[in-house]
Formats: structure tokens, sequence, C-alpha cells
């Protein structure tokens, strides 16, 4: 079955720009749609890589593209108050089940760059929770846990070691690409594989 | 009349994929196209950026992906053996005569990018200033004179003044793209314009 790895992190706003169109990319190739959530911070320390809004150039063009990208795609985005955000209890919740992983994932995205809510709050987390499926009580003590805290480690250190150095970044096969402008090349690979 | 300013440098590879596609875009809006060279190092230094390539998993990627990009366009690249390229006096052939400066500026691209030509010595640039319609011998004076030193450096200046910090960077009016992976979005204001 051919397959579709989608390696993010919450607070990168590229990655909800990408992270709104996977489930149709997917299915229009008949695709299996893996979330992999990763550690941003740690890719860039791993890599020598930097937030891009480090530039204040980059970062006032950054705000003009994303809101050209949303529009492109008919997403709600706006620029989050709470950025840059600290999204890893966030992420912890997307891999306590994998069959809600997807429904987790765009719950706290929207959260996050739709309606510029505070993701880091236990009153949030319970509704992200909620949203995505989960039994919110139960979700708030799984991502405590050693085997929660390993897999969101572990995916970042995946990520690293097959080449990533930023989000949103996705493989089809060893192939890889990075960036929400890359979805066109994405979908060349998923109709060769 | 709806105008369309390129902002390059021809040492970066994605201002040459860019390139190929300026003249075409133009046309079908039926806009001015104004080649903008300018000296991407000075533009770093002044905005804080630095080159993707410094990024060691960042420039394993890149190599994919400009080659994607190329038969995207359907266009020949490779990567130079001779970057990074100090392509200076090449730039300032560029604007020894406005009339010519399409011509020039692929010239010079196509002997750097696709090639594999080293830019910087006096025989190929007589060969660019050729085939972009120069008379080789005067054109290679004039690139060591203070007026064409002193568009290069304006050329770089403006670039900064209006917000850009990398390359390429398209203008249409005021708005801004960086980029060869906007150009969706630059069509998108020439039709708007």
């Amino acid at each position: 079955m051919k397959k579709l790895e989608f390696f993010f992190d919450l607070s990168s706003p590229y990655s909800y720009l990408a992270a709104t169109q996977m489930k149709p990319m997917a299915a229009r190739h008949g695709a299996e749609l893996v979330w992999k959530p990763m550690v941003l911070g740690a890719v860039f320390k791993a890599t020598g890589n930097d937030m891009p809004a480090r530039v204040a150039h980059k970062a006032r063009w950054m705000g003009n593209d994303l809101a050209r990208w949303a529009e492109h795609y008919g997403v709600a985005w706006r620029w989050s108050s709470h950025f840059p955000v600290n999204a890893i209890k966030a992420m912890r919740l997307i891999l306590v089940d994998d069959a809600k992983a997807a429904d987790v994932t765009l719950a706290a995205f929207s959260a996050l760059w739709a309606d510029d809510r505070d993701i880091t709050t236990p009153d949030e987390l319970s509704r992200i929770a909620e949203r995505g499926g989960l039994e919110p009580a139960a979700a708030l003590q799984a991502i405590e846990t050693p085997a929660i805290k390993d897999r969101l480690r572990a995916n970042t250190d995946e990520a690293i070691a097959r080449g990533a150095f930023g989000a949103p970044t996705m493989f089809v096969g060893d192939e890889m690409h990075w960036g929400n402008d890359r979805l066109h090349f994405v979908e060349a690979a998923l109709r060769r594989q």
C-alpha cells in the first residue's frame, strides 16, 4: 500500500497549512497517511537550522505569505498570539491512540492557528482530546507516561536520522519533501509510487 | 502598465529556475519585466539571513529539490562545480544596457547552472556579453566603471529597503514574493493588478 508520512510540529504555521491538505491528498492516491508529530526545536538544534522568523524581514513576509496560502486553500488562519508556543503536550495527545491521530491533530492545529487558543493549558488540552475523540481525563494522564513521551522523542530522532531539517517534512518511501510549498512534488511522488 | 520586478543573484540556483519563467509570465500579463541583479551576500548580511546550504541536511535536500524543479519546468540544470561563485562581474554585465538585460541574464544563468562554466573569467564574461548581444570589449570595460558598480549597489540597497532577505524576490507593485516556489502568487498578483 502507498504510504504518506507527515512529520510536523503543531507550533509550525506552514505545518498547519499542509496538514489541512493531507487527508484529501492521501485519499486521492489510496495511500496510508501516517501522522508524525516531532519536536521542531530539537530538529533545528540537531541540524544547525533556525526558526525562519528569526530574520525580521522574513518574518514580515511570512505573515503575508501565510495569509495568501490560507486564502489559496480556503482555510481559516490567523497569526497566533501565543507564538512561539510549546506544543509538546498537545503533540503527545496525538500519540495516545493512532486511530484518532488525524482528528486530534486537526483539532489541535485549528485551536492554535484558526481560533488563537492557548493549547498549553489543561482545559484546552482536554477540549482538544475531546474534539479528537479521546476520553479527556485518560488522555491527559497518558501524555505524562514514559511510553508516550518516548514516542514523541522517537519520531523526532527518526526525522533527523532520515534527513529532516524543518517542518513540515513529508516522505513517500525514501523520497523526502520539505515544506507546504512542495505538495505538488509529494503528489507526483504518490502518483509514481 | 503592469510591472514585474525580478531581483536575483546569478549565484542563486533558485533564481536561475525562476528566471527561466519570467519572460513567459510577464508576456501572459502584458507586464513590463525589470531585471534587477543584486548582491545576495550583502542582503544576507544586512538582514541576518544566511545561505540555505549552510545547513547540511538542507543542502542535501536542495540538490534533489532543484533537480525536481528543473524537470518540472523542462529546463537544463546541474549543480555548479564553481559554487559558491562570485557573480559580481557577471551581474554588472547585465546593467550595461537595459535593452539587453534579459538576454545577458539568461546567457549568464545558463553558463553557470546549465553548462557548469566558470563565469568569473574574462573569457567567459566576453562570451556571455556576446551571447547577450553586447560588444564584449566595450562591455568588459564598462563593468569596471563607477556608474555600473553603483547600479549594482543601488539595486542591492533597494531590495533591502523594500524588505527582501533572499533570492529570487519579486515585486508586483508593493507586493513582495520570495522564492521560485511562489510564482503562482506572483501570477495571481499580476492578474489582479
